[in-house]
């Protein structure tokens, strides 16, 4: 893309003009698919959707497909309002829209499925046909994002579209340990990620802070490691049989031999140190660790496995092996005795040691291995997939070594970054230095929505919309990569990831009116407009937060991504770059910085009543100075005026200060201000 | 309450102008409790909630408890944002609350259950005491609408309450049968039942349109008559454990012998005719009975109930028994024969036979009766219950005969009339001419949400918060009955039932989003503040809906009682009361009529981009004629002048055109402007 000289630097700051979402386009008919087909073309012309609209299944037909099917119809007709029939035909020769399947695919979901599909949308009928059932659900959900309404109607635009991933391994990690999430947000997420192609839900259930799936064979580990909250069986199958439904893995995460407090709260033999243990209550790496050198640990491991596997069919087992902590290991007598006799120099030795005895059990219940960066080790069967939370170089070494590896460094969401920074992630990017094999072995990446900070109430803003933007990365061509229009049609799904249940757009007012007490609340809906939620390791330096501690602050509500990171960037970009100096572009900025004055003051005036909207108090202090500061910037640039002297200096410090947490959030707007003073501190830009 | 005669003439007109909000209040401290309390006294001082908050449960303590006091302090944190301890002590000394329970109650929740407590908030303690856990539960919930907040941080005002309900059957029937409701809806709505203490949840779970239960012993009700959609034992277990750990009963209806089609799509041979039947996808009174003239048909309901009793422990089984068609029964040779061999003179007698043979066997398995008004006949057992959709006249006449009563006609939410409609219906008016012996026999009452126009996505906003408002009803003295102190309390009421898991404030906003295609909904917000759902009859009339039909119009997102309904009244009432001719007053009506007028421009703008929006529009130009209309009006009597010959009678046909369904909405302004108007062409209403 060439863009003038100001605009690339403009761009660096993640200052993205909305113009440039237009001028990709072209002359060629827009789509809003996301993930980005790895073909499609959009043809002028349009197959209407109205009441004579039905539906053919004409070739394979099983229940999986059929709900598949129904569920989109409905779907269909809640966003076109056409009351169509719901009989699913089997003659293709009377329906609007044809799917053609040839088979049902893996009885177990594998890496290995094929999950393309075609879509072909001419005047008369659409026509979808995949191989599996898998991919006849991924075409669905494209057909879904083809509609289009206007004034005459809901129709699909002509389209020619061939589709398959990129990567066979597209995941999203919920951890459900460090808070509690019920069976009903999954089922939300779940049908979420089948809305953008996600195919590996990664089901993190056991921590140092919680338990949470009922053993009916060692009972004491959800009694009493899970204050209450866990997954019965009978609800676990269920899930995985809702994903199963919609072509998505079930990965289950079982972290051990650190982070497991909670495993030893009922029962603390297999533990090194002899406890007693109580669940954890604060968010970090502890003491307590399975001990590697008795062979009971084993064998209790070798019977909880044998118990779980039958929940959960999935051919990948994940053992964690995260941020073991040498301190019980390393004040065991019996432990330094058991390195010294076989010969295993330090911790790490050891943890391999039990990684492959743990290994050896997963190959006789028929599971492969999955585990952070730790437990990489030349000894494990190379079926192991390694994910990497350290990053690209990790992953990349693994997969020298002939692992598989799937990336979620850069996938962490409580890093709180914006859709754009994880879309420029790439598990495999164009500068790797993987021969093919070893490319080849990197089967994908995971987004990672860690509990720390999240409840019921707030766990959809965290993972979405930005997890669709790393579903793109994963499924689409690495050459899909412009960020305008990435945003474009984020925006797009994100409504329509409220359609299939998430309530990350709604979810958000409901917990203002609970912080403010009132349904007043339109100064503090603008104001999250403007600031984001602080970063995990921003937020717990701020102000320490435990799993007692209540999620109802602003910073608990505000959205990552702010929308004026981008509405706020495009406004003082099309400034600078108005080399003509129309004045609207100036007044257009004066009037924001007006409205972020009037709002200060709104929302000094409802903090009054709330001891909780105290930190709102402090943001709207701020808030009039970044106001006062842009003003000058735009006068000085606006009548070509040099700052004097110090200024530039002092208003950059500022921006240092507000750009800290404020209270539990930060503010969106600081780069685009800084390239604002900036600007006004240095030569005025030219015509481009 | 004293009022200025036009007031009346107001208040009559359902035109509550909110400064009568605060004349009841005078001096006292206010609360903001909801149901009222049968004896509360608010004193000056505080209570403090901060970091030192404690609870103890000192006598009783049982699981049911804990998990309640658990809840309780959950949303307690949520709301105030403290960050207390979470242990529930046993102690009183050092507890800053401490509930004192004699025992646990019964063991099944019978309408004779001692729901009573009492609260004591004293500046370093409150006490809460109840005989039963259920007692416990309703204090706990005055507890949490106790709670304030202000700059200086969350606090109980010092209080001194005894309670108890008025009625000991107030119930929340949910018809899951004509649309399908999930588990997680039942569930939330269970919690908002416990927030304004309501006790029975009447599970509607058999209809023409669906069969909505697992029977193991006859999988083909639910196989063929649900559509898959039904709840499996498992949840019923859950959901009924669920209510009780609320202190909710649930009785189940399974509606014959009419509404039955759902029970004959998978085996016919109960019905009375032969069949084949399908789901019936209309709404309305269809012909499908069972045929109460064959042995088998009993020995069949014999062991179908003796299955489904063992999920419902409650006292009483709900049989339905309500619009019978005589379409079958009058076409059998064999049921002509059988009335005339048992001397049943006609239809009614026929049913009234079933409804004995039917008693017999619910006596058997250790239930009691209850059905709608139909069933109503002397041979009945006279512990059989009435619920009454004809009203007081029919439930009075049964229980002078004798028989049970509870109130369901007026409490229709379907019918979308307002919180105050609803409110003022009493199952035993100061007017009844029961005697106490009778009187004592009506037991309550339940608001009905019937199935035909709800969604999981719209059902709370059709149920709530109007049936806070009839829980007051049914809960609070007879002599609570402040329409204007009753909306100030629910509007905060409302926002709290959202901490429990309720989206009717947030998901109309999701589905607006949806319908408009954008998140871009504002001018769509500020239009559902002035117009209403229609009711059922309204909405059949004007378009058709069946269970097939897409219910996510403007009309399936308004919420019924509007808030223009009071807010716009309160403007005009005092503008007409103002005999000063304070210009502001004036100058408020005219702002509102100017942004009518915008907004009726930008709604016409949306609606020009979505086929679903056309109904918008059309309400749209309406809304500008009504501005202009408005506006006349205030000129003349602001002016002091007399309009033209024909004004006034052209104005009111405009008005009563207006009144009418505008697509599937209503304006909720309408008897407002009507008196605007009324007082334009009339005398101008002089100084009180």
């Amino acid at each position: 893309m060439r863009t003038p000289k100001l605009l690339t630097a403009v761009l660096l700051l993640n200052i993205v003009p909305t113009v440039c979402a237009q001028s990709t386009a072209g002359a060629a008919p827009q789509h809003h698919l996301l993930p980005v087909p790895a073909s499609v073309r959009i043809e002028p012309g349009r197959l209407p959707i109205d009441k004579s609209f039905t539906v053919a299944v004409t070739q394979h037909r099983d229940a999986r497909l059929l709900r598949g099917v129904a569920r989109a119809l409905l779907r269909l007709k809640a966003r076109t309002g056409v009351e169509f029939s719901h009989e699913i035909k089997k003659d293709a020769a009377a329906a609007t829209f044809t799917i053609q399947v040839s088979g049902p695919g893996e009885a177990v979901q594998s890496i290995a499925e094929n999950e393309s599909y075609s879509l072909r949308v001419a005047a008369q009928q659409a026509t979808l046909k995949a191989a599996t059932v898998v991919g006849a659900l991924r075409g669905l959900e494209t057909f879904l994002q083809l509609v289009e309404r206007d004034a005459s109607g809901a129709f699909l635009p002509l389209a020619d579209i061939a589709d398959q991933p990129r990567f066979p391994w597209r995941g999203l990690l919920i951890d459900v340990c460090r808070h509690w999430q019920p069976v009903e947000v999954i089922k939300r997420n779940l049908d979420a990620m089948a809305a953008v192609k996600l195919n590996v839900f990664h089901w993190h259930l056991s921590a140092d802070q919680g338990f949470r799936i009922e053993s009916r064979r060692f009972p004491k580990l959800h009694e009493f490691g899970s204050d209450g909250l866990y997954y019965t069986q009978e609800q676990v199958r269920d899930v995985v049989a809702y994903a199963r439904d919609r072509g998505i893995r079930v990965v289950p995460e079982f972290d051990m031999p650190g982070h497991s407090t909670s495993w030893f709260v009922g029962d603390a033999r297999y533990a090194t140190a002899p406890g007693p243990y109580a669940i954890i209550r604060e968010f970090g790496v502890f003491d307590a660790t399975f001990d590697p050198t008795r062979e009971e640990v084993y064998r209790f491991l070798d019977k909880f496995i044998g118990e779980m596997k039958s929940l959960f069919p999935d051919a990948y087992w994940h053992i964690g092996g995260d941020e073991v902590k040498s301190k019980q290991w390393d004040s065991s007598p019996a432990i330094a005795a058991f390195k010294k006799r076989r010969g295993l120099k330090d911790n790490e030795a050891l943890q391999a040691w039990f990684n492959q005895r743990l290994s050896r059990i997963l190959q006789k219940h028929n599971k492969r291995m999955v585990g952070w960066d730790e437990i990489f080790h030349s000894d494990l069967p190379k079926d192991t997939v390694v994910q990497s939370w350290r990053g690209q170089k990790s992953l990349g070494e693994g997969a020298k070594q002939g692992f598989h590896g799937i990336l979620s460094a850069g996938y962490y969401l409580d890093a709180m970054q914006t859709s754009a920074f994880h879309y420029a992630v790439d598990p495999l990017p164009a500068s790797s230095d993987l021969d093919p094999a070893a490319a080849g072995r990197i089967l994908g990446g995971e987004v990672c929505m860690w509990g720390e900070l999240i409840t019921p109430e707030n766990i959809d803003s965290r993972i979405w919309p930005r997890s669709a933007a790393i579903a793109e990365r994963l499924w689409s061509p690495r050459s899909v990569a412009d960020v305008s229009d990435m945003y474009r049609r984020l925006g797009r799904v994100s409504l329509q990831l409220e359609e299939v249940g998430l309530r990350h757009l709604s979810g958000p007012d409901a917990m203002l009116r609970r912080l403010a007490g009132t349904s007043d609340i339109e100064p503090l809906r603008e104001l999250l407009r403007l600031v984001e939620p602080l970063s995990l390791g921003q937020r717990q330096r701020a102000r320490r937060a435990t799993q007692l501690t209540p999620l109802t602050t602003l910073g608990d509500i505000a959205s990552p991504d702010a929308p004026a990171r981008r509405d706020f960037s495009a406004l003082v970009g099309a400034f600078l770059l108005d080399s003509s100096r129309d004045p609207g572009k100036r007044q257009a900025l004066s009037r924001e910085f007006q409205r972020w004055r009037e709002l200060a003051a709104e929302i000094a005036r409802l903090a009054a009543s709330s001891p909780q909207l105290q930190d709102a108090a402090g943001v709207a202090a701020t808030l009039t100075e970044l106001a006062a500061t842009g003003e000058e910037a735009v006068s000085f640039i606006g009548e070509g005026k040099t700052p004097p002297d110090g200024w530039t200096a002092a208003k950059l410090a500022l921006l240092d200060r507000a750009a800290a947490p404020q209270g539990l959030v930060r503010f969106a707007v600081i780069p685009a201000l800084r390239e604002l003073v900036t600007s006004a501190g240095g030569s005025h830009p030219a015509a481009p």
